[in-house]
């Protein structure tokens, strides 16, 4: 790779001249180096397995971009894949689009790119198109970026809200809360940093192993922004159904829920980066807790609670650890910009 | 559509919980609804025509966002819109990413999201996929927006720098520099701008009129960013081929033009946001133009060059409209920020 003659970006390195020009024939595509994003056409050409495809986006803004087991590259990488793997697909190609602000250190940049080319290779998707855009110091902070991402369906996969139905289980993959307690705990300095780390992960070798080689699973989300509570909400506010928890399932690393109690956060509103929650047919259960077992991202896998149906009002309900009963509302917000 | 409670965003619109949610569904949905994003999933679920097709993606970080000709809305879908276009496919599904700042202006968003909508079914394009995250004041400029694009390729279509040979023909759809003179003459504030309209639009419907009732169009871009003289040059680039323009060929209005000298600007390395350059095989020339010519974008398409052999170095070489000859070179970027 070629070393950068300049130690901060300008703005022309955005600007569609040759130092844009430069900046991607020396960092861009040496990196990220496959036949359809080497031609540099205004978009890249894919030649599919199938006609029925998922697509999704999402853009990050974490704060800090660098964190214990991560940073906002590979966020980026495993965030996009994760959309597309919990959708029943197989992720193949991401966009790549960044808005980076004049002065971003060029070494920053290239531990962020170098992670973005590293977890791309690792999952088998390509970098397949990108965009650079520089604004003014000051007009951003520090580097945002944009993947896009396509991903095939699975053949004979069907998820969905609508597959939902009283009595189903719900799986959650590993522990959860590690990946927002760890930029928490980093952006109130804690202490308890060194000790936690995000679980930022492509999900998508565990997801088409689960998904191709049982029958009943109905649906599945990794819950991000907004953490568990979030996630199960949304279930509920889509199929009018509960779903009654029991806390003492829910796997959660206890120096991560004592970081959660010294920020006074609830565990359950934590983000995810690297876990999965399905909703499955009760008699393959087991079967997907046995698969996820064995896998790298789902030794911690657990049933945590179950779809009932309910004549009031339907709500998230937990057991708690004392055995009594609360209800999990859907966060407000407030608290969780920037986690991602 | 429900009048928003807020008149400026916060940070919880972006957090993930309730505000997150109740953004989407008072704000997004009802202007973009359609079967696929309103099923809100992690990816939208897309059955495209055919396997071959085309990806792109782009940030947009114009400044000002409001401008004569359209805002960053229009823009954002228009400028993919084109990436899609001219690489040879019919656009389809379009991502919607939002960057935007705590205390934006509800009623400048709304405007925004309004234009978006409007653009996209103009166009019969739908967003099918979408993320909000919100910084903190002072983290971002207004807003940011990100698109990324779906198109599916035309058949029979092959586009490409490596189809291009010597005695092809240069094409431009339209005047040059519109969009830069108009976005730096409201930046400068030096007057011009009640008089220059951004040419920001969407080149769809022309690009796949052309491509699917001639043979011999070899490549084709929209010369946004770098303008005129950056595709010009990027095409050398490509081809070791020399490119011989024509300045008198190239329509420029007179006020833009005036614009750019009053700001000391090269027209030629300014953005334009609705025209294509097009190579084409010479017999196809005068045929290319006559179906632009019946079409509202492409009522002032002109032949501007075309492509020669050298034994030197390549270069864009240009007849001066007082008959003299100057080399185009690829601008260096640093004029050129913000302008998409």
């Amino acid at each position: 790779m070629k070393k950068n003659e300049f130690d901060k970006v300008l703005l022309a390195h955005g600007g569609g001249g040759q130092l844009s020009d430069q900046f991607i024939h020396d960092h861009i595509l040496p990196r990220f180096k496959n036949t359809t994003l080497t031609e540099l056409t205004d978009a890249a050409k894919l030649n599919l397995d199938s006609k029925s495809l998922c697509f999704t986006t999402d853009s990050y803004v974490i704060k800090p971009l660098f964190f214990h087991g991560g940073n906002i590259g590979k966020l980026a990488v495993c965030g996009t894949i994760n959309d597309l793997a919990v959708s029943g697909s197989k992720p193949v190609a991401l966009s790549l689009a960044l808005i980076i602000e004049e002065g971003f250190p060029f070494d920053s940049l290239e531990k962020i790119l170098d992670s973005i080319a590293e977890t791309a290779s690792q999952n088998n998707v390509s970098i397949v198109t990108g965009d650079t855009k520089t604004v003014e110091s000051g007009a951003a902070d520090g580097i945002f970026i944009n993947t896009a991402g396509i991903g095939v369906r699975l053949e004979g996969v069907e998820l969905g809200f609508n597959k939902i139905a009283a009595g189903d289980v719900i799986i959650i993959s590993g522990s959860i809360g590690d990946h927002g307690m760890t930029i928490m705990s980093q952006r109130q300095d804690i202490g308890f940093h060194s000790r936690i780390k995000s679980d930022c992960a492509a999900l998508a070798d565990l997801t088409c192993k689960l998904l191709t080689s049982t029958k009943g699973i109905k649906f599945m989300r990794d819950p991000t922004r907004g953490g568990l509570a979030a996630t199960l909400n949304e279930i509920v506010r889509q199929t009018d159904l509960s779903i009654l928890l029991n806390e003492l399932d829910i796997p959660i690393n206890p120096t991560v829920q004592a970081a959660a109690d010294a920020l006074g956060l609830d565990i359950l509103n934590i983000a995810n980066e690297g876990k999965f929650v399905a909703v499955v047919s009760p008699e393959i259960a087991l079967e997907c807790i046995r698969i996820c077992k064995i896998h790298p991202l789902g030794i911690q896998a657990s049933v945590i609670g179950k779809i009932v149906e309910t004549k009031d009002v339907p709500v998230v309900e937990m057991t708690t650890k004392i055995g009594g009963r609360r209800i999990v509302q859907m966060p407000y917000g407030r608290d969780l910009p920037r986690i991602c």
